[in-house]
């Protein structure tokens, strides 16, 4: 019989998964976290690994193993791996029984083509594209809650997507306007692997934008936030600190508002959804206010003339981003409380 | 009898004040340079104010006076001081007889208007306004070199100019489309005066867009840029870097553009100016390229439809962004090498 | 009656007071907490003054009056004041029956002397200073539980403490030599009003030593370590980074010895203490491995003659250093367990 | 024939060689530099390689062929290399007639076995270690004037030697005590090739030591600074910074001195010596104030006793660190001004 909250969590050497395991050792309604890494280099607790993690909990590291997983008795698995390897593992495990919450871009599109695309790889996983749920919980709570393959959004995406979909389906955005999104990153969503743009001396009082016109975070965003692809434009740029996203994103609207309108439409889309927090109008949030959280933080500015809008969105890529939001979505899974361990 | 290459330097305390100082006491031609300030607070060498400056050079220190900067045989003085302050040493400066570099905003503008509404200020120099040439050298070189009066640019107006001037000239922008500018600048531009929001806790790991629809660099822009003010939109962008400005700029093509007729029109207009720097198409400047110059790197990517274009324009805000626009100014004003000491 | 669960937190502006707010809120013991500031400006809930607590935790505002907080019910009351504010407060406090948790310098010393000397100060709580109880947990947990006034102990004096004291009690210390502690800390120890040389651009990329043979720190670590004053060294550096403390300490041994048998001495000092984690000989802890926890890890090398010992010590300079080591000591004078609100 | 002032540079990827290439190009006495690389990549000029060098300067690249530079009539090669190559590569150069100033550490001592036990390496070229001269331009100006092969110093080398020779040369150092030598590098210090711990996010926010003990700079130390192996402890530490390097360095004294004794020591041993500057006492130099220079500071803090002496050495690990001392180098070898190009 399968536990749903005997977990086990497949990559955790990146920062991503290292957040995860923080994150699952102290969620309180866990039974049992197991961590699968391709080399255990003769660990087998997961604070060899990561000895900051001593004391503060404790959990085991085994070799990843297919079988090893599927006879532990896990209902859960996280996958913390790259798009390839996930959409390699993730329908065994879904074919084993377990519910599967894949933190990669594998299972984000239902549309083999979208993922050739933009991923510039073929789509082995092809058959299985349309079983993915898209686990943005302010959008698609119903869903994710029965979902046995939860795909986890990017972080970019997550950040426009929610700063951008209440205006979408209020039919606020004029029709003829390119929607710019301007959105900048700390260095952990680069990943973990040494690379020499990735050195600290390269990324260190330095600046720069990357992935034009091509970030793979932009097919999400077309999906969910509204905005057809001729009017999108999307750009990605590296910040010199570690964590945190902050888009600005610029919208012209097909009538005049005033800020209490904006604001307004904001609160009313998120209403009751605990992790989206709209700031009053013309005050603006700052990385530093979202780092270490799961939380999505959305200001704006309207410009005097009621029609130009600049909204300010912004996130732990790390929180909300990525391994934040996953726990939501599991504690969704598990129907339980979407903020336990969150806070 | 005034020498112009007898400089009078008045206030030096800021980070501006301090660059300008450095380029001045390593520039080849210079006879002498004077430092005034509020405060010498006894000491009577520019070293003693900044010991980092010991053996790279030295300068005399004084207490501001009108009457010992007019007496001393300066021909040329610079202001780095604040706009109140500009604006009212300038006019006697330049009835005593001496040319001025203002370093501040309140020569840029002719019209007073635009100065109040931008500087919530009234304009008590009104009357000279008119006598400011407004000190682009790849722009207006022909008045620079006879200004009396020249009204230095500000750092973040410079990246924006001189991206968009060669695409308005060329009659290249859509004429419906907004032209966005996503700014980003260190600290060094929000001056050296103790705030708390420039606290190191407050800026590290942190990034916050501040003044929207509202910066005072705004009118310099529409005024050189070619684009009218209700298409332009202008964000600013602490960064957590000590300097450096790198603007993102989205434009839409009036016509289908290629990546070689972009570059071209870039490398046309800056033809023989040696302080632009065209980059080859999607190949992008990042920050560190122009850090500790006076450069401003361009470079670009355009989409595949050939209609929308992204362009990346950085500079050193306190180099080609104040002190280096300053003394290449300075360069022409004497009819000496454009990059004399700027290399 | 008197509810020591109700807390009456005095000064909460600064990073020390945001932090401790940050722990009290998710602290799951607390029946209520009280913020107490000079200035509310008008806002009466913790979150008008941190927008980033929203959601995270709420708790009212109030002007900041002896009586109301006497009047109030409260049976604990945090000082993140500075030390004159906390002399002048602590004694009527304690009067009115309250336990009082300082976390400034002004209870830490028995001497009027001592804190006369280092605090550069006449002592006017002199008659109160014997009430006070130093409040570091690894050594004097008995005369914590029951204390009426505890002193929090200093950060840096807390890295320097924990890794020495075990030295000093098995006599391991050779007589003649130096004792070095080359202390190092992030921004936030320095506070949060704005001064000049805390300005972004001065600490960014840069690094300093300051108040050498002067730290107001000293005097805890003369009487707290077991090294006479005649052999401690003692400096401190300023690090561009926003919070952590890691100090190398440099001693010489009266006998040789091994690195087991130095790992012994810690581990047995230590043992049952949760809060301070022991590293493997030659295996050093780093500042990202504390940062945001109330932990004190302690790593070393060993010469290769046995006799000199190189010891790292590092804490978050907000957590163990200063805010979560005064929950550790709350915990400790509730009578529960120590860890709670702490992992 | 060979042209002493025509260069050819040998490794120019990284921090060092990048260094050593921007200073030679504005060097006003070169005839012409030539760099060579392992892999050209088809690029044939520097600034293909580096392009913020584009109008800054200019310079063949070529691939790195022994047979190309001794027929190319250069008369002085720089190797920026690794110590193995260096010591393949050097003696080589010698024969044909070349004079070498190597940045490796492969010259740096006399003895086979003192590069053997801290490089962990064989000395294949053990028959011309003989012939390196140690590069420290404020001892041993004479020996560089007419050496062919210049071990260029290594940068915590320099730093510690310069702050402690003038104290060993006067007798002052108690001869029980250790000298501890406590010191802090930024990123650029550990080379620029990819490696985790050089990861971006594992240096920001961070701070730690290395090579306690170990540490390959300690032989140079042991052999210029006049301390004895018994009493010199060395420690390094990797700060969050690209640049510079800060020593905090204490000394016991043989006799109580005063500050102004200890003061006109330093001023007197580096009289005529343009790249140190002493500080007057109890003023420390910071980072700032010596990065992108090739001045080492050195200030100092003595203790009310008089016996107890903290000295704070600091210097840009790249500039007299590294390249810097080694254009100062070349220029005493040309028999022109030290400072040619270095101001």
């Amino acid at each position: 019989m399968r536990d749903p909250r005997n977990i086990a969590v497949i990559g955790v050497t990146g920062y991503t998964g290292f957040e995860l395991a923080t994150l699952l050792l102290r969620h309180p309604e866990m039974k049992q976290s197991t961590f699968y890494v391709r080399e255990t280099n003769g660990f087998h607790c997961l604070s060899q690994l990561f000895p900051q993690l001593r004391v503060r909990g404790e959990a085991p590291l085994r070799p990843l193993s297919l079988e090893a997983i599927t006879s532990s008795g896990a209902g859960t698995a996280f996958l913390a791996t790259p798009h390839e390897v996930s959409a390699e593992l993730a329908p065994k495990l879904l074919d084993a029984g377990l519910r599967v919450i894949d933190l990669s871009g594998a299972f984000r599109f239902s549309s083999a083509e979208t993922f050739t695309r933009w991923y510039k790889l073929p789509a082995p996983h092809a058959a299985r594209l349309s079983e993915g749920v898209y686990g943005m919980p302010e959008l698609y709570s119903d869903q994710i809650r029965t979902a046995k393959l939860l795909a986890n959004p990017g972080c970019y995406s997550t950040s426009v997507i929610l700063a951008l979909r209440p205006l979408t389906e209020a039919g606020l955005l004029a029709p003829s306007q390119n929607v710019i999104c301007d959105c900048k990153s700390g260095a952990t969503g680069a990943g973990k692997d040494p690379r020499r743009d990735l050195h600290f001396v390269e990324v260190d009082e330095n600046f720069r934008a990357y992935n034009l016109f091509s970030h793979r975070h932009t097919p999400e965003i077309l999906e969910h936030a509204g905005v057809p692809e001729s009017r999108l434009v999307f750009t990605t740029h590296l910040l010199p600190v570690a964590r945190g996203i902050l888009s600005t994103i610029y919208v012209s609207l097909s009538a005049q508002q005033t800020p209490e309108s904006i604001e307004g439409i904001y609160r009313q889309y998120f209403a009751g959804k605990p992790f989206v927090r709209i700031w009053p109008a013309a005050k603006l949030p700052e990385l530093q206010h979202v780092v270490n959280t799961n939380f999505c933080d959305i200001g704006f500015t309207l410009d005097a003339d009621g029609k130009r809008l600049i909204i300010i969105s912004c996130l732990d890529n790390l929180g909300k981003g990525a391994a934040g939001q996953a726990i939501q979505n599991l504690n969704l899974m598990l129907g339980i409380e979407e903020q336990t361990g969150l806070l």
